[in-house]
Formats: C-alpha cells, structure tokens, sequence
C-alpha cells in the first residue's frame, strides 16, 4: 500500500493568512493538508472551504507551544495513513515593546510561540520524514529574524533563536534527506491582520507594496520541488518596493 | 509591435557548464537567449544545439571585463528587437592561491572576472529593462561570497565584491521594478570542469553530492516567475549532502 | 555624596572561570563587585581572595533564570549605595545533544540559562544605570551565536537569541549613554572546565591555544574604557591559533 | 643587535584626519612610525609635529595603490633596521554616486583605493612580520563594508573586497602569530574631512556624534595590545547616538 501524501502546517488563522494560503495552495496541489492551530472555528470554515475547492483537509485543534499536542498532531498523520511531504511552522507572533516596560510572560510567550512550538514541530517532523528520507521542513521567519530593533527585541530576540533552530536542523537533517528552509519575510503579508491592524499602512503601500499570501506559497511551493542536488536553506521574501 | 522577450547570459563556455544550461533551459521556456562569452566555438555548439532543440539563441563572442564588448552585446539585444525578461552574469573564475604568492595580476583579474564584469554587465542589463519597469538580473556567487578562506581570499575578496554589488543594486532598482538576485553556490556543480579538474571528488560525493546544472536552473527560473510582491534577493542553493 | 564605583556579575562560579576572573579584575581596577551565582561557597570563596588581593567583592546568592532573584540582587547593589558602572551577564550553559534526543527541558532549559537570564539581567543593569546615563553592560556570547551546528542546535537557539537581544538592546540604550555589548568568544575558555571536561583538547591545543582568563578580561576593559564616540557593540575573541 | 619598533600607517593625509592621528598616538606610545600617503607637504607637517611631541616619525610619500610604491615603503622600514609592531591600511576613498552615473573609472579607482591598495600592503606587512611571528595589521572598514547601499554601491562592493581579503587573511596568518583585524567605523569621523564636507552634518551630530580620532587610536593600541590568545579579529565603532 502506498501511503498518501499530506503537508502539516501549523499556525492556521484567518482565512486571509499565510497559514491558510499555504494550506490551500497546498491543497491545490494535489497534498492532503493536516492544517493544525487554536481555533476549531477558523480551522473548520478552512476544512470546509479546502472542500469546496475539491481538495481535503483534517483540521486538528492544536497549540503548537504544547508539546503534546504537536505531538498529537502528527500521530493523527500517521495514524490516518499519510506520510509528511511537507510541514510548515507558521506560527508568528509579535507584540512590540520597549524594553523596560517588556515583563518575563510577554519575552517567554513570544520565545514559545516563535521558537519553542518549532522545535517541538520540528522535531515532529522529522520523526515523520526520516524513513522516507524526503520532506520539506519550513520554518518562517521575518525582518527580525536577522536584525533586532526595538521595540522588537523580545520579538527578534526569539526569532533569532528560530532561525538558528532551522540552521542547526538544516545542517543535522539534509544529510539524511530532509530538506529544512528558513524563510525570511522581510515586509508585511496582505493578510486580515495588517488590514485590521494596520489599514493606513496597507493603503500607503499601493499595489504588491504587501507580500501577497499567493506570491509566496507559489516560492514555497517552488523550494519545496528542488532537486536534493541543489537544495536552499534560506532565503528572503520582501515586496519589489519595500526598502531594506 | 510588441517586443521579442529574450534572456541574455553572459559566461557561456563549456557545453556542460552552468551558463550553457540556464541558456538551454531559459530557451526551453520560450525565450529567445543571447549567449555570450569568450570561445567562439562554444558560442556555436550551444547555439546549435539549442536551435535543434526547437529554440533560437544568438551566439556574441564578448570579454565581460571589457565594457564596450558588455555594450555591444545589450546593443545587438537592441537592435535585433528583443527586450531583456532575464540577464544572468555568470562569469566565475577562481584561481586557489595562498596570499603571499598571489601576484597583483591574479587578484585583479579576478575582481575584473567576478566583480567588475559584473557592474558592466549590471548597469547594461537596468538600462535594457527599466523602461519596462520589469526584468530579473542574476547574480551567480559562490561559497566564498560569504566567507574568505584561504587559499581563496583573493575569489572570496571579489566575490565579496559582487555580492555587495548585487545587494545595493537590489535596493536602488527593486523599487523600479528589476529584481536583482544574488545566489550563493555553495558547493561543486557537476559540469565538465569539475569533472575534468577534480574526478576524484566528484566520484567521492556520489549522487547527488554535486549541483545538477538543470536544477539550478530550474531554481533560476522559479525565481524570476516570483510575483513581485515576494521577491527573493537571496538564496543559497546547496546539495543536501554539502556540509556547511 | 558621590555614589561609589561598582561592576555587577552574574554566572560567578568556579575560581578558574571567566565569571570569577572578570570579578577578580574589575575589582584590581577599584572596582567594587557584586558577585552572584547560585553556589554560595564559590562566592565566598572568591570574596575571600578578592578581600586578600586588597578589593571588595559582594556575594549574593542569585539564579540569573529566577526575575526576583536578578531583582534582588541590584536592590542590593542599590540599597547599598553603589551605582554601575558594569554589568556583565556571564552564564553560559551548553549540553551537546542531537536534535531528536534534545527534550523540551534541555532546550528551555539552555533558552532560560543563555537568554532569559540575560533579559532579566540586562534590564535591571539598564534600570540601575539610566539615571546616570553611564555604563556599560557585556553579555558573553559564543561561536555559536553565529552558527548553528548539530549537537549544539539547542545551545545556539539559546545563544542567537541571546545574540539579538543585545543588539536590540543596544540599538534602543546606547542613544542613552548605556554601552551594550556582545562578544563572541570563539574557542574554548582556558579554565577549571575545560581542564576537567576535556582534558586532551586542552593538552593538544598547546601555548596560547585557549582563552586566558586574564586576557578576555583585558579586552572587557578596554571595551568599558572607550570614549561614547567610538564604542563597539560587537567584537569576537579567539585564540591566534584557533581555526574558523 | 635588537630591531627597534614601528608603526606603518598608509593612508596619511591631513592632521585632522585618522591617519595621521593614528601615527601621532603609536609615536605617543613609543613606536617610530612610518607615515605614508600622497602628499609630501602633509607628511612633513605630521612629521614635524610627531617631532616637536618628542616622537619621530619618517614620511615616506607613496601611493597605495601602487604596487611598487608599497614595496619601496617596506624596504625603507627594513633598510633603516626596524621591525614592523603595526601596520594599518587607513585609505578610504568614498564617491557617492547613482549605479547608472558610475562610470568604470569610478568603480575601479574606489576598488584600486580600498581593496587592491590594502592587499598590496597587507602582503608587504605580512612579509615584514612573518619571521617574528609578530605584529598587528589594521584593516579600516565602513558601515558599508558589511551593507551596500545606494549611492554607495561602489564604495561598498570595494569595502565588501576588503572585508573579505581581511577575513581570509586572518584565517590564513593569526595561526603564524599574526594578529589581522578589520575594524568596521560605522559613523563619520570627527576630522577635517567632515568638517569641510558637511559641516551642517557635523553641528547636528552634537557632541560626540562623530567619533572623535583619539577614541579610535585608543581603541586601536587596546587591539593591538591583546593576548594571542584572545584576538579579536572584526570589531565596529560607532557613536554611541548614532542610528544603527
């Protein structure tokens, strides 16, 4: 029996977020998609809407700053019968803060979030990929992730940590077949959050001024199918017009 | 009348080698592509055999350390009425030498080959694409761009030199719609000149130890179809198995 | 009343050590210390030296992962009359252990120990130094900061984040007349662990092939003495002989 | 007979300006120093004023970029029977300039000054320094060597070509007890040129906006003063104000 192939993405939101996008995107592609997150409501209008589409998705109520529910998460994998094609850590949080007035549970929070729950994920993940020796493993990362400002510093502080998880990862596991990409989203995603969030911003930016959901599954989508032989870690993913 | 898309790559020599392969594959893609480089004979084996796969190339025997040969090139892209979808510099010369017998000769003439031809290049290929506002200019580095070992300073010092090059050329016409791309090779691409100059390494790193020509190229050609809300400015490509 | 001089360690623990040569200098240039860690017989025996060489050492029994705990000890600093000048956080906590068998407490355990300590650390040394808008607060990083390399992915996670939060915090401080730094020690400290943990690394790296205690402390010194136009906020060390 | 000690500093120019403030701090320490630059007139002013502060110092007008000219300055250290203690490469060419407006002049002349000059006089300086297995050299960096931004894109693929050269130096002849540092100023420097250039720049900055030239030496003598084993290879200056 040929097991099915599936993508597991964590950090599933909004339907106008990159969560969603990947996993419909992913979909689309023909994967089974686990789409894995907190709230059972967004992820069963995102199950439904994947059906919609003609494609399938198991929605799974997981926080992924709980290692029992990662867990949970890719034992549901395994046990519905599907190995891991890929598995995407997108989970993002950031609360900006000046320093002094930034306290223990806001800097321990955004490391759980940003850096704790990838480590659980993937490690997870690679339990999932290994004996096949193939799978892609991404974890997004951001501007912070390379350059901390405040009042980002808990933010970078704990996104730098993740980029080194992917490093570490990348150089443990490529060896063995499993491909580990770090992604730098250098700009901010036309999601509902930043139109919620930040609406003049949107506006100033003008057209492809925000990462647009569908332009970086498509680059996800595109590391995903290299060749072993040529394989990237890392790379940025920033608006045309974004400065940097 | 609309103009001729084609792709432009300079550092076209050997028929297994990477300038020859992204020409292939762009001209698979339906570009037409102006090969460049300084072997006459090379040019018109690659233009043949492009021309027997169904596609068309345009063979310009050019030194890209000589700026007028850079302009002669892009002026026949010109008059033959072709506008310029992709540029690729590809000129890569290395010569290992430890520092205190590296002469003035061999460090100028690699920044010339790595560096300088590059800047020609460059500022030929923004000319040819800003008033379309469109185009992706590749820059080709390699491990050295990141990091000088001996005996490779004097490769490193100009790859140094390019990718710096490709970095503040991003940021000057990213916002006027060129994406500009700096890959970093890190690691050995199984062309004939590995294979000529290092069989013994080349049996050692076993499949898929080296960069395939084809998938290199085909991570070139993803990059230049990203929307240009998600550029990619930077990205390593790597064979799974390459310590790093 | 002129406030007295002091330089406030953390991560003080055996007498060969880095914590405890930092103490021992700071102190040799009149220098008041505030020695903390969590074995209360190394402080007191270091205080002892210290008193013997002539300067005054403060212990206070502290766990740098503990907020109340880094709290108390600059209340104490403060109760006593002393302002500072330094503030060296100085923990360092590195387990080798590949991914898969890294737990989630080994990896939050190294994540409290290299960065959440630095944070509760760093901001109580901010919170003593504005008024005085004078100080300079060291956070001692690693090669790893730089590089994630299995088996110490969970140490480097750890150290990156680190990494970030200084900068963070010097982007956000220094304007404020507060000199935040990060070394990166890149090698192996010549000191009572090394010695007892690898002894034949330390045989066979021969004169000068580790880090003298005395030696990085020279180089912290000279880095709290520079003039506010010209201060470093990243500088790495390493033996002459180390290769990188 | 004992070789008696020296300073050898390119890129000497006016009184105010790093060069020649680095040459009157080494002559301040003891060390004779050789002065080099293009200008006679400037050398012999240093040279008088080295002279009336009880130092000596011997002008040697020469051009760094010529590869000859750096060859005759060491011969004359040599012939007049010292050994090299310090070497520094301190010129720095900057033309801002739009990448299309650059000529290849302009981007030669900027690599020549920065990069090709410093590795002429890094191998001379080595050569000098290798039988004692001794001695420090001094590479003068930029903001720009570590970011390439326009208009600044030529000067930073220079300086990104010294950076490198620096790197691969260091690794290759720290192990042979030659200490190779590469020091990235990240401000403007508080010296004629400044001041004459943009004067309204300087006032904005405000006190210690711009590093003073006494700060950079003082932190200059303190690398050049550090144990071998524990070198620091790449630091940065920068105002304490100053954005970053």
């Amino acid at each position: 029996m040929t097991q099915k192939c599936s993508a597991v993405i964590i950090g599933v939101g909004p339907e106008q977020g990159l969560g969603a996008s990947l996993a419909d995107f992913f979909s689309g592609k023909g994967l089974h998609v686990f789409i894995a997150g907190r709230s059972e409501d967004k992820l069963h209008k995102l199950t439904d809407k994947i059906g919609q589409s003609g494609g399938s998705a198991t929605p799974v109520v997981a926080d992924a700053t709980v290692e029992l529910e990662v867990a949970h998460l890719f034992s549901k994998v395994r046990l519905e019968g599907f190995c891991v094609d890929i598995a995407a850590y997108n989970v993002d949080s950031n609360i900006p803060s000046p320093l002094l007035k930034t306290d223990a549970e806001t800097f321990t929070a955004l490391w759980r979030q940003n850096c704790l729950g990838a480590f659980f994920f993937g490690k997870e993940a690679v339990k999932a990929m290994k004996d096949r020796q193939k799978g892609t493993l991404f974890f997004t990362g951001a501007t912070a992730s390379l350059r901390a400002r405040p009042p980002f510093t808990a933010f970078a502080s704990a996104k730098a940590g993740l980029r080194a998880l992917a490093q570490g990862m990348a150089r443990e596991f490529s060896p063995q077949g499993i491909h580990v990409v770090h992604t730098v989203i250098d700009g901010v995603i036309d999601g509902e959050r930043a139109r919620i969030r930040f609406p003049d911003y949107v506006k100033a930016k003008g057209k492809d001024g925000l990462l647009q959901l569908d332009a970086i599954a498509e680059t996800y989508w595109a590391i995903h199918q290299q060749h072993p032989s040529a394989w990237s870690h890392e790379l940025d993913l920033r608006p045309f017009k974004e400065p940097f």
